[in-house]
């Protein structure tokens, strides 16, 4: 399923680049490449498994809940079909992801994430039979299209003479974790695959390390909005389990210090969201010479990254 | 000389992407290609030129003059190939700059950019028989290492089916700017290359608008610090007099706009000198369905990064 994924995404996704700088490699005391996937369409990797989904189900229309970057894949690879998109999204989410999933055409419905069930207003707009439900990450074709990304990091860390290092992930649900770790598996074994994920917000480790589903307590009071998911998915969790390593956490400090440092040191914009494996290769000890953070996504409001470039010094 | 420095490159420097965005195709009414040179090593172009000069000559050590992208370019190539590298910078440079081509290994000789004249401090120190001077644009190895980038344009431009449209390069001395008019010359011929400088440093503009070399009044007092230089090249203006269309010129607030589009649009991180051809491409008319911007250089300091996001709205 990845490799038709990734058949139906040539010459619509980008291949994004794997970067690298010495100042972070001295920082973190190993070899860190960067997979920059906030150069992906819309800023984010959501565009893979979107892209790959709706190209599958060919559906008349499709609807979306997201916190933004999903709403975004989504939003676009709709428009470029041709075909509506209505897409439920958090009220808090931040402002400029609410605005360029609009700015792509779709229609946006806002809840409350704190009062409100996601799942419940999706499932009832999904009963409208004009519209396909594009799931975040709890979804067979979206895995799928998500897994490109890790083919292509087995590529490149083979033109890098790379066969085993960890490669952090940010995760929210699971979905591009799951889909990297099934390609990983198959073209670059050496490659272990790691959840990362904000601290407070660590379903995904707790999850590993009990063997079994474990919940957050809570949604809100993270910046790491793109990754605050209720729970492993049903599908996503049984792969990270046979797959992954150990999840690792990283406070939102840390998150924005890795903002900066990417800022710097390889002129690519993060989200906090989207800078927690990038944090956890810099900041925190880990086996190897080498190691790769996939850089997931770089819609950030201007005022936090002001707030992370005004952080002091290095790292 | 291009395909050799390509062939000397291959594995040494990226192949950096070309982005775009729907929402700056339509600020600008016409479809945005952009080069993204930040991404290349040290976050500059001018990596390629360095590495080419230096793979050509193969000196014991080497000297460089340079504001901070051709100095971080050359400290990069040198300590790749293991040999001493010094570096003659404006005591006005940007600190990151200064600080980053010490962090490469290279010996830093700061000069007073308003008193001193760094072509005679360079002449001296070259005198030195054990360091061969590379030149940061008059000089034919560097031309062609830069012109690599062009290569790469008329590729990813045939990608896309476009055979047509201008090729806008943030324009110093002119190495970057002659390089890649002498690749698409030969390669895509459809595309334009022309240079874009800071309003009241255009000295390349209206010696391409007079028939000869005019030099520009001052050498400071712009952010752009990156393409300030006294006058275009001997080697480099007959080519660019041959090959370019007339020279654009844009303000420091369009060049911050520019910046911070490009931060919220693209997710990278551009410097003011490096935004000016994007800032040309968005705010300026031009002919054609399609312009490429090349997005030169990503070296900024946090604060100036931070005066761009803190202006209002968008464009």
């Amino acid at each position: 399923m990845i490799e038709a994924a990734a058949e139906r995404l040539k010459g619509w996704a980008r291949r994004t680049p794997m970067l690298s700088s010495p100042f972070l490699d001295d920082l973190a005391g190993r070899r860190v490449m960067v997979k920059a996937e906030c150069l992906q369409h819309t800023g984010s990797f959501k565009f893979r498994g979107a892209w790959n989904a709706i190209s599958a189900f060919d559906p008349p229309g499709v609807i979306a809940f997201s916190s933004g970057n999903h709403a975004q894949g989504v939003a676009l690879a709709a428009r470029l079909k041709g075909i509506p998109a209505t897409i439920i999204m958090p009220s808090d989410a931040p402002r400029t992801k609410i605005a360029n999933t609009r700015g792509l055409g779709a229609e946006v419905v806002l809840y409350d994430r704190a009062s409100e069930d996601r799942d419940a207003i999706g499932a009832r707009l999904a009963a409208e039979p004009r519209l396909t439900l594009i799931k975040p990450f709890d979804m067979a074709e979206v895995i799928a299209g998500q897994g490109t990304c890790g083919l292509e990091i087995a590529e490149q860390a083979a033109e890098e003479g790379v066969e085993t290092a960890d490669v952090l992930v940010c995760c929210g649900g699971g979905g591009l974790t799951s889909g990297i770790a099934l390609a990983l598996e198959a073209r670059a074994p050496g490659l272990r695959p790691r959840p990362v994920e904000p601290e407070g917000f660590d379903d995904v480790a707790r999850s590993l390390a009990a063997g079994g589903i474990r919940a957050n307590d809570r949604l809100i009071g993270s910046i790491c909005d793109a990754i605050l998911t209720p729970r492993p998915g049903d599908l996503t969790f049984p792969i990270l389990r046979r797959l992954c390593g150990p999840g690792l956490a990283v406070s939102e400090d840390q998150a924005l210090r890795a903002m900066a440092l990417a800022h710097d040191r390889l002129k690519i914009v993060l989200e906090p969201g989207g800078a927690v494996a990038l944090a956890a290769a810099l900041f925190l000890p880990g086996p190897g010479e080498v190691v790769i953070a996939v850089a997931t996504g770089g819609n950030v409001d201007r005022e936090v990254m002001a707030r992370a470039l005004a952080l002091p010094g290095e790292g």
